[in-house]
């Protein structure tokens, strides 16, 4: 099985969460509807499988820790309708359809991204509650990713972002870097680390699920950079050369396309490095996975 | 001293964690004007207040509360924030100042309120991280509070009101009272059972302050929609006449004002009910600030 085929097989069950993760909750129906078609519109689902990964490959019961998976995946998809707003990235198409205030409104788009945000936090206190996870754990693991969705990381990130619009090629490489670390890397760092702290591992494994987590992070937005240059619209599911268009600082403007992709793949066999001490089928999967991401731009 | 005294000097020790909760997190420096500018500008801190108190009432550590209290005032300057953009109530004033949009620009009124939410939550965990409350007792304020902020509460309270306007005077009082609970009278809810959670007190308690936060939650939304007919603008920070301006739903438009005023006086009575049971300053702040919400309208 490839690493893609593996990822998907495994992102059925967190799919089968999602879909019914926000039933029962008392959502007015638009609401629910504008929250459901965002959070159910395909995607890799890489965020909660990296939860779930990190926690099995750490000895955690990664069935326990499914709905703080979920979580991530409606952080992610909050960020994603907030960033496709005319307000700030403007984007009509997301994943091959209209963007949320496409096909609902712009007041609506608002609220059901503060929607998946709010039920984020819900879902990561009832893997507590439902699961009989220790409340210390998950405690920890939501000021985790608290930190990492917020102003200091993911919306910290999108602001930079934004102020860098209209510099292309005129932002440094060490700032672009940051601002990566913050409005992408920050998630999927706060991934696996939420995975191994919820596994009950000692700081040891926690800290190198965080490197790998940002190695892997690095190399995904530089990928993501790359394939906006060389990808093509149907795959991508929105327009190719968006970020030119719009004047955004990449990697591949900033340092060429060559010097991107080696960039990407140094920092995937940094992020492999950390799996090292580790064995066993959750090792191999995060290996391969690893080197998917980067595979994607070939 | 008067029940507004007695606010104003419980609301200076929230006042002073506000002013420094956001500092050392990271938070571009853009970014944190536009969050501080609406996080710090006055406000009763009406819910930040209610934590402490019935904290305080039911025996727990008010101090170490704080934390949590204030991460509602985080959620309530957010949706200030959400509900002033152009796509939904297009104000241009927020107590007597430019709306957040109007100050920065809406990207970064989007961003605030993004950032405003997740800090809330991390405040909330920091409060058993920092101060020692039981992690059982934060997990579960952290969830009744994910609860009443989401799109089962106050965001799909918006969402309802939104759906609501330019149907004045042709909404049933019984659809418009389940929006208010859900818009207004769920943070406000939350905050006394949040504060009876983290006290540890037993669920009747809890119960107590969750009727308690209900009667008076919608005896606030009730004085607010009078206050928007008979009140001047430079108390309320406003444009008087706004909602019906707008079309909007509200008591005074479907009741008219005298029943209006009578349903605000039943409501604060009931949640004067609920502290009969309970004794000290506590109960008696609690009572005149009940009190005190209904007199703003005469």
């Amino acid at each position: 099985m490839t690493a893609k085929q593996m990822l998907a097989q495994r992102a059925e069950a967190v799919e089968s969460y999602l879909a019914k993760c926000l039933d029962g909750r008392g959502i007015p129906e638009r609401l629910l509807d504008s929250m459901r078609y965002s959070l159910l519109a395909g995607g890799k689902r890489l965020r909660p499988v990296l939860v779930l990964s990190w926690c099995s490959l750490l000895g955690g019961d990664a069935n326990a820790a499914m709905p703080f998976a979920a979580s991530l995946e409606c952080i992610h998809t909050y960020s994603l309708i907030h960033d496709d707003l005319p307000a700030m990235d403007d984007d009509d198409l997301r994943r091959g359809r209209p963007s949320n205030h496409k096909q609902f409104d712009e007041a609506t788009a608002i609220l059901a991204g503060d929607g998946l945000l709010s039920e984020a936090f819900v879902l990561m206190t009832e893997a507590a509650v439902q699961n009989g996870l220790p409340a210390e754990r998950v405690l920890k693991a939501v000021n985790v990713l608290g930190r990492a969705a917020g102003s200091g990381g993911m919306v910290g990130g999108q602001t930079v972002d934004m102020e860098f619009t209209g510099r292309e090629g005129q932002v440094p490489l060490e700032e672009l870097q940051k601002m990566h670390a913050m409005k992408t890397g920050a998630l999927i760092t706060a991934a696996c680390e939420c995975g191994a702290i919820l596994s009950g591992a000692p700081e040891e494994d926690v800290r190198n699920a965080r490197k790998f987590g940002r190695a892997v992070g690095v190399a995904f937005q530089i990928v993501d950079d790359v394939l906006d240059v060389v990808g093509d619209e149907a795959t991508l599911g929105k327009p190719v050369g968006s970020d030119a268009e719009q004047g955004k600082s990449t990697y591949p403007a900033l340092v060429g396309l060559e010097k991107s992709r080696q960039l990407a793949r140094d920092h995937v066999d940094g992020a492999v490095g950390y799996l090292a001490r580790y064995n066993g089928p959750e090792n191999e999967f995060l290996t391969l996975l690893a080197r998917y991401i980067v595979d994607r731009v070939y």
